[in-house]
């Protein structure tokens, strides 16, 4: 029999840490005696389905080191949705390849994908180990305390916004709204309140798109805030519904999982100019979210790097049809180790953002979310201030 | 007589290093026997006129460290247009407190109400000394070799698409367009093409807001890259304006130098979406582009601190009606100095982005260009590649 093969594969949106994930699997394949090479697929599943493959043990250590610090998928990605056919062709791949390994890196619809091929692979009698890769900035993975890239994105938006603030300090007289990622659920919108030291700092509004907003009470709140302060920064999610379950008249596309506000806080901000008569603006950092280091988070690309190095492990452990799960130890310093989650207890669920860590009072920081988040987000560090405007 | 008091005031929009300058005036200030004492405006003209001052010779170290290396104006800020009025009524504040020396950070608009203060000073035969500190993103200010502020932002927006196009590779089929700051001069959205090592690399294209945009150009530029490599990323200034002079149908207001849209790059993604029937997205780094220290230009920091030393020695030798600007040192090696160029010299121009150094193949980097922005950029480190894709 010849070598086995292993293949990884990314799946869904880019994050800030992915290829921390592919550098960890990588290291260790190497010191793999069961994986006797290791293929990357190109751009997800088109990859496999193509034979459009790089060999990741041929490449040299300084080129992979660079590739392991480079945000977004250095293999590409892809949304795809498989079919039974494409499921058909890919086991005849595997099987002409020799391929026993199946590393594939992704969100919870990836999970779904992994779960399927693995029984796909098991109803044909063909041996195959799949192990998944938590990936989403969404952090909406269920069965793991958090999926790596979600801290980086979460500190990109905190740090985003007190720096807008301290602008909005300096030139008042104005209303802005920070677009955030994150469609449907809060995590990284809770995540702006991290840029708050003092009651009048920025974001002064911070919304969940699990709630609906409507216009009129996002009206009195921001007058409510700019009243007091003669300026007002509001958080919100590009995926913010009001209570008629609309983008508020934002224009939208079809995007990955149904329609999309393409410029939610544009919106916001022009009702807010015609109904109160502010001085207002947006901005929207956008993929900008995902794709910079900038702001790196203390901790998530070594939790990323371990991720892969974990597949690895549970792979050569005889594991399969599993995803590697960051699990927080207990005690008074943050620390987490991985294990094993079944497939199908990820692909159908989604991590909500829980309910008692929605704060009705705007903007305050619940101690269950500050407790959860702090660690992953790290130290925003204060800026210096003169005086108390 | 009592003490000579030494006034500085910011004014227009913030940039990332303006505290710098604030930071290197009062280190000198400290050590000049001619000012007795140092007062910061609040919030401009505005602080000025209501004598709403901070002891800025009072702030202990620590705390005036952590405010120089904060982004956006810690004194506060305003755009004001002064009126006679306010130039009497400055006067009368500056007489009552012995004011000598006035210190005032700003663009062209600014420098030209320096020049207007120094006027009814002389006017009225009152001795006061006007310095002013260069400052402005949009790098437009004549007489010096570029504007500090500039280099941070130029920095954030080559490094911003540097990332968005890691995105845009990673999964590709769609077109990006980054509006990036700067209304009518197109230095910030030259200096993105310093993201580019690879000809593949973003930004695919580079719009420069002194050239008119006929969309049927952009239509034309966007399908051509877009069929070479089936994704695209576009540079583009929020002012930039078709062959009609019209904002290409985006959402406007009223701005501090006419109408701004507030929402370009989403309409050309609207556009191109329809147009060519492609998948579009854009993002909007806005305000962030000028309160972010994330990505720090190599001098920028440094040389807005040095501004607002040379101001102090400035006035201690006796200058008046001057502002600081940078002098680039001959040589290999970049180097800057200070000098004082006239008010009247740098209130009534603009510095416009060169047409020799404006380049018709899109997203290439004219020679002049390159050897004029890449010391203030500073290097931009290339990200890890897997392969040719």
């Amino acid at each position: 029999m010849s070598q086995s093969l292993a293949i990884l594969a990314h799946s869904g949106g880019p994050t800030p840490v992915i290829n921390a994930s592919l550098l960890g699997v990588v290291e260790s394949a190497r010191r793999c005696s069961a994986i006797g090479a290791l293929y990357g697929a190109r751009f997800g599943l088109d990859g496999v389905l193509e034979e459009d493959f790089v060999d990741l043990l041929g490449i040299d250590e300084m080129a992979l080191a660079a590739v392991g610090r480079t945000p977004a998928s250095a293999l590409g990605t892809a949304r795809r949705e498989a079919t039974a056919e494409d499921f058909e062709r890919i086991l005849a791949v595997f099987r002409a390849r020799n391929v026993r390994y199946f590393f594939y890196t992704g969100g919870n619809g990836s999970m779904r994908t992994a779960w399927e091929i693995a029984g796909a692979a098991r109803d044909a009698g063909y041996q195959l180990q799949v192990i998944g890769i938590p990936k989403t900035i969404d952090n909406d993975l269920a069965e793991t305390d958090h999926s790596p890239g979600y801290p980086t994105t979460a500190r990109f938006f905190a740090c985003a916004v007190r720096d807008i603030g301290a602008d909005n300090r300096a030139l008042p007289r104005q209303v802005e709204f920070v677009e955030v990622l994150g469609r449907d659920a809060g995590w990284i919108v809770a995540a702006t309140a991290f840029a708050r030291r003092e009651p009048d700092d920025a974001p002064h509004l911070v919304y969940f798109p699990e709630d609906p907003l409507p216009l009129d009470q996002l009206l009195a709140d921001v007058e409510g805030v700019y009243r007091r302060l003669a300026r007002c920064v509001v958080a919100v999610c590009e995926g913010q519904l009001d209570e008629h379950g609309e983008p508020f008249g934002a224009d939208s596309r079809a995007g990955s999982r149904g329609q999309l506000a393409m410029n939610l806080g544009h919106r916001l901000a022009m009702l807010t100019a015609q109904k109160l008569n502010l001085k207002t603006r947006s901005e929207k950092p956008g993929l900008l979210g995902r794709s910079s280091l900038a702001y790196p988070s203390p901790v998530d690309w070594e939790e990323a790097r371990l991720c892969g190095q974990a597949a690895v492990a549970a792979a050569q452990a005889g594991a399969s049809g599993v995803m590697i799960a960051l699990v927080r130890e207990p005690g008074p310093v943050y620390c987490a180790s991985t294990a094993c989650a079944p497939l199908e207890r990820v692909a159908f669920a989604e991590k909500k953002f829980p309910a008692e860590w929605r704060t009705p009072a705007h903007a305050e920081i619940s101690p269950g979310f500050a407790a959860y988040a702090a660690p992953l987000v790290g130290a925003i560090e204060p800026y210096g201030r003169l005086g108390r405007r």
